[in-house]
């Protein structure tokens, strides 16, 4: 845990035990700097995270305030424990269910993957797409075909350096999305039968790619706020029977939790320790509420054991299909079956991402984009507050665009799921998470995929359905 | 056989037992038609199935006349005879080394899988890129995000409908390209281990799909001119252990085959018959050279045994990666296999094709496509005449843009293409079209990958250094 993040979990616990309360003002950044003998900007960095929090709230030219959601009742979720035995997988089935089910209503799509497209440059990306293939000679279109577009791979590899992680240009292989990335590089690293590690509750698209390619799951103890259990991970690592990882580190689907950069460090150590692979999805990074952009684990891989991957997907160009594995020692693995399955991914997006990059703006719609999902988050946890029945637990992520609710053990979130599409409402279900179809009672909300007003609303209809039934669990359990 | 096809036999055996010769006019339409009782269409349809094979020429005003090109001293190569024993697949480090090899070299491109992209309307794509990308509205991004464009859909239904086979708007699945389709399709009707009918030579990338999927593969004979040989797939079938046909029907890639559509009608009876499915390529079948569009196996298909494949990439969009499977009882299998494995195709190319289409000019690039290409095939086979060694054996195809070259028996291909690069050509050597490495004294070349001086250029550079082997090769087998 770095310093300023130790600071800020002190005084995150002073609010919790009441010691500072709702109104009172933290003390001045140079003050505490004095008194703590630590730079102003360590302070800084400190109440930016507090802030992110939704705990503290900064007032021009006054100071930082405890905000009254600092003493909220919606408690987050515990730690999973999950199953300790492998599983083999078998969640296709509802996946594709559940999906159709979402398609077929007219809905506010809280169940949504994605951000609100509305959120994206698409006008400039059009034009970009006009310009940049009027601009490309013919033989272009076909001289990048298996590693991708070589402009869009040295942009990526400038990206990472400004993050401060060494990249190769030739380490890099341009997926048709990030999942295309995701499933490449599992293929490229496991065999029928090998074991993979997973979070628990898990993205549903790993868990199908484990299926698909017929291996075993074992899912490790996930904490919603700060991500995979360190030590269940080493336990698993030691038993010599783990053959890859798939972890989402930063903003994780569907908890949105970050594992914190001591740790990213520890595991990046550990998996250089037991030689074993990790899967890094990294598709939500840029998406943080903070101050700065958290680092992935592989900016911590001093020798290699991570593959990175990420896409424009959920930050630039939805739909665009534009992903990359930056994958060192198994870069070329990685591309043979890319060639093999599908040849390449498309040219036009590849160079129309390209040109909007060259362009410049990137960096500032991904601000603007920060800060709307920033609010959002606060505007669906107002409305939860205000609208599901009190004991509804329910995560505060510190980036991306999805809450995870835990409701009363007996609500059966399918059950939910298909009232709420009824009422106009879609949303994720729990067990589409794990290996082993838990988390029945828990779902999984998009707070980015509509206008706030209209995420209000829709969370205001799913708090009614929720409370209904809650009622009738306790009826049931009543007995006439 | 049809009656045209029976009536170009004859006179194509005319001409090469020296009945007809050089020059010779044949008999007028009118009264071939009535000599034979024939409607005066179909003597048309026969005269213009010679002039797509080269051996007579129309002259305006006058007639048809037996050309230079009817008595040419390069013959055709023979029916394949590969091993009739089922085989492991591993062609992969070969394809992927020989690919590496081609892109380290600036070079003429006959080893190429497309057409010259300066042939394609690729300003038009671009404006139809950015208009349709403006006009989309945002939430359509996600919206056709797992089957693909709707429109896109509906239109590949109407080809289809047009060409006479009837196609439902749901039974289409878009897909990155043909080869994601092919995988796919694959992938959702085999298990590992399982058997399956391919051509011999054929399609690298079909070697590569069941490698990866660990199936076996049995090579059928294959005729150069008429593709499979259909006893020898009636008897695979007949022996009950074949899973799946992957068959390129309509101008094969190597060799340019085109099944005759009475042989495609009795194959279409087989699989029924047999309850096997066939995969069925079929993405040059707009490039014909003839006077119409061959029908493809789909089009005789009652009982719904073939999965029809094809795209735009090699007619209209290379580099765009849209193609798509017309699937019927395994679309949805095929549909789920593409969310798991990237999810959709990119939307951008999608639209711009379905914008391009909608527009209006697709048959007349098409006209002109055809032309080029089947006025390039005579010039490589011109030069071929010129240049290489007597005994050299090519196809002479009907469409596409490759043609097969059978060389002297102790050339070898690899090793020709490593002096063909180094001397600015590439080349697709026999031994990766076949699963147990055949073929080693046959190429492929791409008679439209560049413009038609090119083309000559490049052939007479190929045509000296199989002299230069050839020659070789009898220095070695006389003793000094």
């Amino acid at each position: 845990m770095t310093q300023y993040e130790q600071l800020a979990d002190e005084i995150h616990a002073l609010i919790r035990s009441g010691s500072l309360r709702v109104g009172d003002r933290l003390p001045s950044v140079r003050t505490c700097s004095e008194r703590r003998k630590i730079s102003q900007s360590t302070v800084f960095q400190a109440y930016y995270l507090l802030e992110s929090r939704g705990v503290v709230q900064a007032r021009a030219r006054s100071g930082y305030y405890v905000t009254p959601r600092a003493q909220d009742p919606l408690k987050g979720p515990e730690t999973s424990r999950p199953s300790l035995e492998t599983q083999t997988v078998a969640i296709n089935d509802l996946v594709v269910e559940i999906l159709n089910l979402s398609r077929r209503h007219e809905v506010i799509p809280l169940g949504s993957a994605f951000p609100d497209p509305a959120l994206f440059p698409l006008d400039r990306l059009a034009r970009s797409l006009g310009a940049a293939m009027r601009r490309l000679p013919p033989r272009k279109l076909l001289e990048d075909l298996t590693t991708g577009h070589l402009r869009l791979r040295q942009q990526v590899a400038q990206r990472y350096a400004v993050d401060g992680i060494h990249a190769d240009v030739d380490d890099i292989v341009i997926t048709s999305g990030a999942m295309d990335a995701l499933n490449l590089s599992l293929q490229a690293i496991t065999e029928p039968g090998d074991l993979v590690l997973v979070e628990a509750p898990t993205f549903y698209a790993s868990l199908q790619a484990i299926e698909r390619l017929k291996l075993r799951a074992l899912q490790l103890p996930t904490s919603p706020a700060e991500g995979v259990d360190l030590a269940a991970m080493e336990a698993a690592l030691a038993s010599g029977t783990v053959r890859a990882c798939w972890f989402m580190p930063t903003f994780q689907n569907p908890l949105g939790a970050l594992i914190p950069e001591s740790r990213k460090q520890a595991m990046a150590e550990l998996l250089a320790r037991y030689q074993v692979p990790l899967i890094e999805d990294d598709v939500y990074g840029d998406l943080y509420a903070g101050t700065h952009k958290p680092r992935p684990i592989k900016a911590f891989d001093k020798q290699g054991w991570v593959i990175h991957c990420a896409s424009f997907s959920k930050n630039l160009a939805p739909g665009y299909r534009v992903g990359w594995a930056c994958a060192g020692r198994w870069t070329r693995a990685i591309e043979r079956l890319k060639v093999m399955s599908s040849l390449s991914a498309s040219v036009p997006p590849q160079a129309a991402i390209s040109d909007y990059l060259a362009q410049g703006g990137f960096d500032l719609h991904l601000r603007r984009l920060r800060k709307t999902l920033a609010l959002q988050r606060d505007v669906m946890l107002d409305a939860i507050a205000e609208s599901f029945p009190p004991g509804t637990r329910v995560t505060r992520p510190q980036g991306g665009y999805f809450l995870w609710l835990e409701l009363a053990p007996h609500i059966d979130a399918i059950e939910l799921m298909r009232q709420a599409l009824t009422a106009g409402v879609s949303l994720m279900p729990g067990p589409l998470f794990s290996a082993d179809q838990r988390f029945a009672h828990c779902i999984r909300l998009n707070f980015g995929a509509a206008p706030a007003h209209e995420v209000t609303r829709a969370t205001h209809i799913l708090g009614a359905l929720v409370r209904a039934l809650a009622a009738e669990g306790r009826t049931d359990s009543t007995p006439a």
